[in-house]
């Protein structure tokens, strides 16, 4: 049937392309789809509006729907610029509540292995706002892996010689975790910046 | 900061109504789909393509981009109607390459926990095919669930006064399975049905 309807394998190839989406999955997203033509029609409408609307701001690269940001013009702290790899980890950050300050989008993180190097980051923009001025301290949030850590070794060695506050997310136990199933890297670095109660 | 771009928001929204997909999948998705800006144009396209083009077989009710159905048009054994519930067991039975016959596609089955009646499936249009003439066997291929099982029973009970054939697809142990492992009722349907070697 699916060979009779090219737009239908059109439609479960372009939906296997999505992350964690294999053949089975896109076919029962398909159907679905098909079922609710109502649903289809909103998806795709919401499709073309991200599309049309959302863009990353020329200041810190967010994804925002206005170019500066909300955040960039919301009247935050700008002696204070958060680095992030990604959209989703500014997200994260915004979510839990414990940061007023700016940010800034790297857009990766620096990967040899995949080919990513500094320059393919927006690292040279984020040392073209530093230089602008106001700006005391700059976070670093990069992930905490190979990439992420790399990234922020770099970036702290491109900072410091400006005479800025370079910091970095703690490290520690996660709330809510069994200390015995806590990986014992993560619980060297809780020892090591155990703090007085 | 997704509270700042309300079309994003909207796809996030809209993404969390497929089957499967949460909160996170549906993030997840959607900043994937906004890092290959050509990915997400083609995945909208490809659903307004389907909306547009796909339709009912006003014959079979089959998903098609032709009306007739390229199998009701495709010189297969119109003596014989398989009836499924959805487009997708269709598709599953055409995979197994084991049938030569045409099909009728109820698009669903009698559910009275659901508001389900005979009267909103394509029984009526199966009935008025069969009274046009040259059917000789019905095969109901509905699953073997309550609401699959109730509505083989309601389809046999209209079929059998017509005259016509009516017969179900065989229960059995799957292809590669345990026995051990195999639900005490299928295993005995296999010991009902079994077969001479």
């Amino acid at each position: 049937m699916l060979q009779h309807a090219p737009s239908l394998t059109r439609l479960v190839g372009e939906l296997k392309k999505l992350p964690g989406v294999g053949e089975r999955t896109a076919l029962r997203l398909a159907f679905h789809l098909l079922k609710s033509p109502h649903q289809l029609g909103s998806l795709a409408e919401a499709l073309l509006q991200v599309q049309e609307r959302v863009k990353a701001c020329s200041v810190c690269f967010s994804l925002a729907e206005q170019d500066p940001c909300p955040i960039c013009t919301g009247g935050r702290d700008t002696s204070l610029i958060c680095v992030v790899e990604t959209s989703q980890d500014l997200l994260a950050l915004e979510r839990s509540n414990a940061y007023h300050g700016s940010y800034h989008v790297l857009q990766g993180a620096i990967s040899p292995l995949h080919g990513v190097n500094p320059d393919d980051l927006r690292i040279r923009e984020l040392l073209e706002r530093i230089e602008r001025g106001g700006v005391a301290e700059v976070v670093i949030a990069t992930n905490f892996t190979v990439e992420g850590e790399t990234t922020a070794l770099y970036l702290a060695r491109q900072l410091k010689p400006l005479g800025i506050k370079v910091t970095r997310l703690a490290h520690g136990i996660p709330l809510g975790s069994d200390i015995e199933f806590v990986d014992p890297a993560t619980v060297q670095w809780a020892m090591k910046g155990r703090s007085e109660l």
